[in-house]
């Protein structure tokens, strides 16, 4: 604490990320990070760019960039913004949208950064508590709002709303900006692209850290009506001209149009998500159905702490949340299939494990 | 203009950046770029980097870099803070020191940006006149206040203060931060740092697109005391946890510990500009003392403005600012002596223009 801080700075709860050790032998299992390298052509990338030109700053605009996604999603480039990781993209949207005298609707239990942002900006929150079975329940995001935000698939459970669900919510909703957070949807859920024609206060933010193996180049987007990617545009211009440095636009533009490496790995992490799933049910977890790239277990028996820790004595890391209400609970990421296979085996040789 | 926009984002003026021509055979003299490229170090370090750990996270905390800009500046880690840019670090130096009751002070001659992020933050700005040599008038900066900031050299002018008038400034203002932005302060003039030790309310604030040739990397830092190290990091860590991606973070180690690159590359800008100097005056425009990459520069007889247009047709871009008190004044970057031979013969070709 500090006498010349900002009064608001001193009561800020900053965001944990997930622990990035540097030793190597470790299989790490708890940052939904994706197992495989991103594609070659971000390689070709980055060795064919002229490093003489970083000298210069870069496109301001990340033109090529929003170019290859405008073309990728069937949108215009003035419906899409970019930003130093999604992150950024979802802070510039706390500040863009959400400041008004009515609460934002979230979650109870989503990504944990949302409260960090709200706290920053000095936002009033309304969490909505998930139903029993963990699905978010749209239909209590009825009152009066300034913002609704969610994940989708939801973060740390795994659960998909549906389009229509989120179609219905979008119906009732219009005096306030929807963002629907979809850093996971690659892995098996439907995005709600599609409705940003119908919907102007509609915002779907992704991210090229998770389906495009690109969480070290920091890039993530946002998609919907012109008017609220320029309202984006004016925070982003009111704070930082040029987020996108030149690699990551380039590495990124190369992530986005290299379709068929995406589309095989995220099939190939699928797949080993439910071969994951089948081996943790017949080791006694109750699992959550997961739409995403990891999935969220509890032991019947064990602890979740417990197990962390005998992971982690292993050389495994897994995520735990200390959160009450899914403090049992363990966050697992797709790792390739002989990671999983030897988390797996691991857990089989805990002495209160017991296969079914 | 959107319903959906928080109200403050409705009444913002975003900073325009330079111009960033997509062509080539230009002439660019308007960004006060280096015309070097980044030290071959730089280059190694991209060649050498393992593209496929790109699938990680990049470390949120920058350790490697931090490390080596506490061994280059002779400071511990926790007064170093590093950002996407020092556009970034600025950004968050005001949100984290400058929102207090009392008003900010700068210069009402600086970079542009610093009212931006005032008008992001809601933060009351009391511009301070620059004497009528275009020094900043630090005797003025006397008044109650919720922090101070300017840049030296100072920006778009040129002018440098000297480190005794920094320190008696600081004598006397103790209860607020004082941030010196030292974009260029490699060209010639003294850096701050050396007074960190003694206030605990300085912070300095430099970037690696200037002096390192590193525009394209985004990569800024600021060293101060630990207790303002810290406020930064909070705010930092309630908004992006990974500010700086992998390759910005070893591009820019690399171009730190190139130490003698970097002196030779500055002092031969340093001596491109004292030639441009002669130059100008001898061609009949008044300079202010330059100890940047650049000079601010007005002719006796033809204004800024025609001349600038000029120059354009002849395909070199150099800045001109419509702001009263500067508007008849050109900023010319300095690069290559070729580039800068270029420009003066191209103004020897106006046809006002009369060599002395």
């Amino acid at each position: 604490m500090s006498k010349y801080w900002s009064e608001a700075i001193r009561s800020l709860t900053p965001y944990v990320p997930g622990e990035q050790p540097k030793g190597s032998n470790i299989i790490k299992l708890n940052t939904n990070e994706n197992p495989f390298p991103p594609s070659p052509m971000v390689l070709e990338a980055i060795h064919q760019f002229d490093t003489d030109r970083l000298r210069l700053y870069p496109d301001p605009d990340s033109s090529a960039l929003k170019q290859s996604l405008a073309d990728h999603f069937h949108v215009k480039t003035d419906q899409v913004f970019v930003g130093n990781g999604s992150d950024e993209v979802l802070a510039h949207t706390f500040m863009a949208f959400f400041r008004h005298p009515e609460p934002l609707l979230m979650p109870d239990i989503s990504y944990s950064f949302y409260d960090v942002y709200a706290n920053l900006y000095g936002i009033d929150v309304r969490h909505i508590p998930l139903q029993d079975d963990f699905c978010i329940a749209l239909d209590d995001y009825s009152e009066a709002n300034g913002g609704i935000i969610f994940a989708n698939p939801n973060a740390p459970t795994g659960r998909a709303l549906t389009l229509d669900q989120i179609n219905a919510l979008l119906q009732r909703n219009t005096e306030s900006v929807v963002v629907v957070d979809e850093a996971y949807v690659d892995f098996g859920a439907e995005t709600a692209i599609k409705l940003v024609e119908q919907y102007s206060n509609l915002l779907v933010v992704q991210t090229l850290s998770k389906s495009r193996s690109l969480a070290g180049m920091r890039v993530g987007f946002a998609i919907g009506s012109a008017e609220l990617i320029d309202g984006l545009e004016r925070v982003k211009n009111s704070f930082n001209s040029y987020p996108l440095d030149m690699l990551a636009q380039v590495t990124a533009t190369a992530a986005i149009k290299d379709v068929a490496y995406f589309t095989q790995t995220t099939q190939q992490i699928i797949k080993t998500r439910e071969w994951t799933n089948e081996q943790l049910l017949a080791l006694g977890f109750k699992i959550i159905p997961s739409k995403t790239n990891f999935v969220f277990a509890s032991h019947r028996y064990i602890e979740a702490a417990e197990l962390m820790g005998f992971l982690r004595t292993h050389q495994i890391l897994v995520r735990h949340f200390s959160r009450p209400g899914i403090d049992n609970h363990l966050r697992i990421t797709i790792g390739t299939e002989e990671e999983m296979h030897a988390m797996i085996n691991c857990l089989k040789r805990h002495p209160d494990i017991i296969s079914m």
